[in-house]
């Protein structure tokens, strides 16, 4: 009889992290694990002993389909750091009491780099003291900065949301054109990775101009060339859509945000918080240019709007899910599950794994060679890599007009005790 | 054998603006007009001789249905407030002069309260020389504030789509409140009537608490009483969701987004341009009560936003863009097209006409008893309303994995000449 997996989410949530943690129960369930406990907010909440059982919430396939639809992190999420071993041991001794406590035999963590950090040193920990937990991560980041992995469960859902909200908005700027000039600038998330960014250009068609500048933060970003840029265009376009990353920074490192804030304030991980680059720049081009300048954040719009997820994405999320099962069952520990593209037309992939020594704490920037020359566009090597992963649709659940969602703390509705009409 | 329609689209673009559109084209075909002119950028367009025929963009069934699903004024919009008869005739001479040119016999003008005003004023002047056209407004206005129809299209999708992403919000950042208290103020359009703003209560039910506090700008706001609340409602709940208008402003009159900016701008009409209101309380919030603050403003993706339509809303757009040939063609001029609701439950509606004069300028707001006495939440008589209107989806027509547009710029794309693979 096999004991329990015990599962968290870590980091930023996205539209689909909680198909990768259907994707662990499902495979879970199917290879006769006993139960699957849920950390609540991650490792920082299990220290503290704060876990469910799945399979309290979890007691149907249309639970299952529900909780795959559903966004931000059904377990709740943290930004939490763990030391180093030899920093501290006893935050180690405690977790591996719990986990045997728990009887648990596989550890999966769904989350980004810093997540994988966790997995990293807990398997580390593991090899020192001879402990029988298998510890596996599961690849989740909208930002697509994981190392090996082709891409992140996440990405190609936020994409399809950001290529769909600036085609709305271009097409909404351009409505407004006649005798007056206007600049639209659209901040995307994306700290040092310009994956998001880049991919509002999918947009660009047929049907659709696409943004007329966009820039990653993985190039320079200088303001009075940008002005200069816009003062040209303005020449022979009434309206500018400019995407730009939350990230970018001039030549000597200074983000552009910072221009704005006296204040900065720092995560957990010690990562600046960015917010105000497009707002910061829409002021600038209407005190240069003197034209009429919006600044659009999609905020966390774009890592929660799961009513646009891409069915490529879900998928995806659920395969790497049920792929941390299916390795630590078949005894792999220290890994992460990565995705490997095995063609690009007709699109297909496959899972796999791979150490997560080599994945931890790296961060897989957009090669210099799919951003254009200038630094103010993606090439189409670029879109022919994004395009894929932001294909078919998920369609929500509409209940009421609305997208349904699983929930934790669901109300104990009773239509007999609640009246239909007030 | 009939004359020519005359359309335009004016103010602030919605989702279903275009609906309207096709409704009035469909009409004019089957009551046997010749041509359906429409004027690029609204009446400011048109006096420079700016106009299109339609049916060189809608050739077949196909193209109208993309209408229908596209965003933004397909035949581009302007805020144009025209001078009233006696202060300049000379431009209502040429505006008619333009109608006889064209042979135009009935002149429809999709819009809101200032959009209304047009249409009065050249009804007027028709009554004064006996001019032979009609004149007939269509509603529209993601704010709903126009008098006498029961709702206006365009408001119902935007509802929806405020909705859904407040909820999606809302789970966001639940996902992320463990020993971190954190406060979250969506900023909504509509300067001065708050059923947008209302509307984000939609979310409430089974699987969601909905937002914490609403404030509507038909209450004045004081930032200290909602600093106060929030210092309360922390005690007992570790993630706050407030969204509050664009328009919120003290018992004093002063916007809040005044706060926080020195120079005002103004359009066309003398309107205020709103912004930064939820930044200024996010800012406040984080140095009054220490805890992170975020702002989200939904700005223009909320009007934009077509992905996520309302069908009733698409439908009843369509059918009110109809209801205005319809109309004229049974001589009626002066008016406008209204909704009635015909029942709540299940809901039915049906379209009427409606004197403009009664219309133009007015503005609807939402009425007191439809908020609580403490004016920071929306009643259950509110939601009622508000409910049958975000009902039903109707999807978009997905090409490559984003929504595709009818778009009168469209490139000339050659399948032959343009090679698939790059």
């Amino acid at each position: 009889m096999k004991g329990n997996i015990l599962v968290g989410q870590s980091g930023g949530p996205t539209a689909v992290i909680n198909s990768s943690l259907a994707g662990v129960f499902k495979t879970a369930m199917e290879r006769g694990y006993n139960q699957v406990y849920g950390m609540r907010y991650g490792i920082q909440g299990f220290l503290d002993e704060q876990y469910i059982c799945l399979s309290d919430y979890i007691k149907n396939e249309m639970d299952l389909e529900l909780l795959k639809r559903t966004p931000s992190a059904f377990l709740g999420t943290c930004r939490y750091k763990l030391p180093e071993i030899h920093e501290d041991r006893a935050i180690y001794e405690r977790i591996f009491e719990l986990l045997e406590k728990l009887d648990i035999e596989v550890f999966v963590y769904i989350g980004g780099n810093d997540s994988m950090d966790t997995i990293r040193k807990l398997f580390d920990y593991s090899l020192l003291t001879g402990a029988r937990q298998k510890f596996v991560g599961c690849p989740k980041t909208i930002d697509n900065d994981l190392a090996i992995t082709d891409h992140t469960p996440g990405f190609g859902s936020a994409a399809k949301y950001i290529a769909t909200s600036t085609k709305e908005v271009i097409y909404d700027a351009n409505g407004f054109s006649y005798k007056k000039k206007n600049v639209t600038i659209i901040e995307i998330m994306g700290r040092n990775a310009g994956w998001l960014t880049g991919a509002s250009a999918l947009c660009k068609g047929e049907d659709c101009d696409g943004p007329d500048l966009i820039y990653l933060p993985e190039v320079a970003f200088e303001p009075e060339t940008f002005i200069g840029k816009l003062r040209n265009l303005l020449e022979v376009k009434d309206t500018i859509v400019a995407v730009v990353s939350e990230g970018i920074r001039t030549a000597e490192g200074k983000y552009i945000c910072e221009f704005t804030s006296g204040s900065e304030t720092k995560d957990a991980f010690g990562h600046i918080q960015m917010t105000g680059t497009a707002a910061y720049l829409a002021d600038l081009v209407h005190k240069e240019l003197g034209c009429k300048a919006r600044a659009v954040e999609l905020s966390t719009l774009q890592r929660a709007a799961a009513h646009l997820a891409s069915k490529i994405d879900v998928d995806e999320a659920f395969n790497v899910g049920g792929a941390t099962v299916k390795a630590a069952d078949e005894g792999s520990s220290g890994v992460m599950v990565v995705i490997d593209r095995v063609s690009d037309d007709p699109y297909q992939s496959a899972t796999g794994v791979y150490d997560v020594h080599r994945i931890a704490n790296g961060e897989k920037l957009v090669p210099r060679k799919w951003i254009n020359a200038e630094g103010d566009y993606v090439t189409e090597e670029f879109l022919d890599y994004v395009r894929p992963l932001i294909q078919g649709q998920y369609n929500p659940m509409m209940v009421d007009g609305l997208p349904r969602h699983l929930n934790m703390h669901l109300k104990n509705y009773d239509w007999a005790r609640t009246p239909i009409h007030q």
